[in-house]
């Protein structure tokens, strides 16, 4: 197998586990080229990851570096536009979710994904790799839990990380189309359906500096699916206990839950608390495999000519679902998703 | 303390329950009285009971036997008129849930209790006497988890019983009604808010006779209180593991889960299915203690002249809540409830 | 039925948990008179019981009362020689384990039992009653878990009532006999054999007060059994989460365990400690249902002239294995038992 | 930091899971060489993990490839000539655990790193890093759990494996020797103390080949240490469910269990067996991080010229005690360990 060179775009919280994974622990590539905005985030990358190129101007990594591939970590609204410059430059793509802020930037990049069939075009939808996520859907396909009718989905961020969440609730476009797209995939995927109607609320109980910033602490919300199936959502940023992601999946042979405890590790304490476990902190410890094996993956892709299992579509409805479950929470009724 | 006699009406699955723990279990009652249609019943109550007196005739039973209080387990349509014949007679009554099957029986109920405030009315909502239901109250009460804001509610029949389910479908109202009042109530107890709108929908993949019968295998639901605070109903029968009752409530400073895993005891069997836990089996098995203590309770009531914590309101609120998912699920439209 | 008239003797701690039990929880039965030397249980006896004979004295007691059966639940030392004096009277007898506190007090137990083989003799070994403990049996019995080969036992009383532990300690005759005869017997039941060989050891590193009266904190035992089965043992009395008991039997097709982690009831709470479930308190809060079981069967054994599963050598042989065991533990070598 | 290259000796089931890691997962270093006897393994090596030399020559690999660090995951009695032919040549030297085969053996490799103090030893006692038993470890050294003073340790082999364990059992050294120096390592690293004396049995109830062959199936032992510490050991080859290995240590302000459900992953699954979570394997899959990590601070003590925690006395230390449980495997008697 050839090695894949790759530039990466986006080196802050998320972009440097990827840029670490592609540099030290993937096999078949090679990441050549970074480009960020931060000076400081592109030395580490020269000293400790031996990229070759560095650069703060994205367009110039594409056209100038010595790559056949782009993973796209910048912040959500350069995604699509980025997705479209390295597809038309030949480049394969790996974007990390959301696809785009808007159905017109997912549209714009659907455009660019379908004039290049030839390029490998992957989103980064990471939960499908997860190994828990991955068991509990093959057991699905292997019909071990009958029809898949319900998933009931969480997804709290901590209460100790809730400082950034306030400040970025500014400008994230609120709670569902922030936090909510990985559960609406991953509905989708163990459903087997398409959403129709969703029904929304929220509450702001801890800090209200959400409701100030016009977005809320918490997001609940009743999906409808054109298969006949229901989900719940239950976004929040205020766990107390850690980082907690949980998804059950109901059929008409079994239940399957992931993570009802999302542990930390496999310690259990015993003392004056109880008999107790401790909760992941955040989502780059959780998702620590997820985020190296979807990427092992894109790599994999491009040098077996593969095509992956999510499609560009895949990111255009989940954020279209994101947005729909936005203004059912603003206007208090249910909204038909358009598609 | 004095001892208080007691007469039973219905000695059916959970009737012959309440019956043994009045004759055995409870320190400061007798049972001296039964009424049933089934002669072999009655019979049961006076061998193995030792119950004096038997009849067939509940009126009968309030006006001739020598009892101070009435324990009603009858089947749901009987039970407002009843309560109301056992008031006016002078009796402390016990009834179980649901309070009444329409609107005008619950209003004909609260009169009865409100002519009457000298008398014990006590209403079965046996779950907030089960020790951790009991327990998570406890801690909410002691501002353990802070604002509680979120119930999760999950009531499930298992697949082993689900023939009698079936049969009953075609008269118990459908599943809302005749399975979610327990939820509605301990989401009320939980939240401290009264339900405000409900949105609703169903699901029928395993047995088409739920669909035929005009009710549903599954009910979801999505609740939103007075106060800010939102819930969630999941109602089936067809749990493949057994009988799952659990319940999360959500709060900004802890959650509390009750029972995530409904486990029939504390054994743990490593085997080539893994580690596995055994699942109740059924409701007389998973609230076996609950049911004694709220009986417990009822006479301790009695005895002391004291007025239990739920009210004849609370009965009529659930059930009106249960008719407004019940209109939701048909119409797929959010129904305001009407108190 | 008949109703079989019970007088019991000691209101202790466990004690009154029988009374009671046997007062108001037992079909069947009637207690009618009890002994203690303590006046103020004997007037709690009167008056909240409603025990019509109560005396400080035992042998009037079973001279002089209305009663068919003698629960004895006084101290240790007192069992053989009541055990002997009420069987002798033609009473039926419930004895709380241990047997006794010397082969001679056993074998002057054995003897009255064999004199008197138209009595009931019932060993209070109650953990055989707990539905885990017999689930688990019921399993090995059907063969589920194949040949079972190793019991790992742990009894650990909690830290919050050490005091009583050390108070205890000068005359309980050591940890080994004081506390670990349940575990003996589920041993031998669990595996089918008996005691041949045992090495021990103690820890000492919390209270020092232990070991100043001659007893130990913590005791370990690894003990082999004639059918080649082995078992550990772990016992103490300052588990820093509550009362812990813990049983695991390994067998060839299965592993069982009872109570890895010994929840007080089906809550979860989720906080800053992790994701935590609270220990039970004490062992009249862990196997309640258990004493209530034993009793129950005791009165039927009565009732229906069956002898119980547990027998007087049962007794004699469990206090033989925590005799050897605490040899073993003095003097650091491995001690045969000798029956 | 500069590149350090590595030859690795033994390519199999453990050999082939470091070689990975050594060439794709480790910053800071690269696998060069490689040897074994097998040439299918040598091919796979060059091909997939373009490793430049291959040899089936140990000795030859020493001398003559550009490597600085030789990894040792040969059959174990090579294990202590080959470290000490590598460090004579001036290289570090990694091994897989056990030491030695003997105290002879041990005392060799001894010496052969007291002969190169400028050089790094490094022993595969992988569990120290895993992440649960490193986790565990740090609340100990954090105080939290105060005083530990007993360890239960458990070991199993699945059954699904148990045709090689039965093949190998005839050269192993037995059960104690071939499965229980990581649990001993673990002893000694929680309870900070040397085994002084150990009991041991075992049993041959599934396969008695294992007897047949000299070994036994299950070993069970009870160890003393020089602290006045104590520990349970349970290592076996049969385990119905999977790969367990658990550890408890207990301690006077806590007790803190790794892995006492061995679950696969964070899926639980409801349905006819229960509530039910699948188990791990084989080792391979439970400690591939450990298997990482391991290798990880390899590299970086020889790029930092650091130390390691273990020392080639902890081989020597384990494989003593391992022996002299042996010793009371068939004596039946408690043997001293002698250093």
């Amino acid at each position: 197998m050839k090695e894949i060179k790759v530039g990466i775009v986006g080196l802050g919280r998320l972009g440097s586990v990827h840029a670490q994974n592609l540099a030290f622990k993937i096999p078949g590539c090679k990441l050549v080229a970074a480009c960020s905005l931060e000076q400081k985030e592109l030395d580490w990358a020269k000293d400790y990851l031996k990229v070759e190129y560095t650069t703060t101007d994205y367009k110039k990594m594409v056209d100038e570096a010595d790559i056949e591939a782009v993973v796209i970590v910048s912040s959500s609204p350069e995604h699509c536009w980025m997705i479209e410059y390295a597809l038309d430059a030949g480049k394969h793509v790996f974007t990390d979710k959301p696809l785009g802020c808007s159905l017109e930037e997912c549209k714009r990049a659907e455009a660019a994904v379908e004039r290049h069939p030839d390029k490998i075009f992957f989103l980064g939808f990471m939960r499908r790799y997860d190994p828990s996520y991955a068991d509990a859907k093959a057991q699905i396909n292997a019909g071990r839990i009958g029809k898949p009718y319900l998933v009931k989905a969480t997804g709290l961020d901590p209460e100790a990380l809730v400082e950034s969440c306030i400040k970025f609730s500014k400008t994230s476009g609120g709670i569902f189309i922030d936090a909510a797209s990985h559960d609406i995939d991953l509905m989708r995927w163990f459903l087997g359906g398409e959403v129709t109607e969703v029904y929304a609320a929220g509450t702001n109980f801890k800090h209200p500096e959400f409701a100030e910033n016009g977005d809320t602490e918490t997001g609940m919300a009743m999906l409808k699916f054109d298969n006949g199936t229901v989900a719940f959502l239950h976004v929040g940023r205020t766990a107390p206990h850690g980082y907690h992601t949980e998804t059950e999946i109901v059929g008409t042979e079994a239940h399957i839950r992931v993570a009802g405890v999302p542990w930390k590790d496999r310690v259990m304490v015993y003392d004056q608390y109880g008999a107790r476990q401790e909760i992941v902190e955040n989502f780059p410890q959780r998702f620590a495999e997820a985020y190296l094996l979807e990427m092992v993956d894109f790599i994999d892709c491009i040098q077996k000519d593969r095509k992956p299992e999510l499609t560009v579509y895949d990111g255009t409805k989940a954020t279209l679902v994101t947005y729909a479950i936005t203004d059912s929470f603003h206007s208090g009724k249910p909204v038909q998703v358009q598609y």
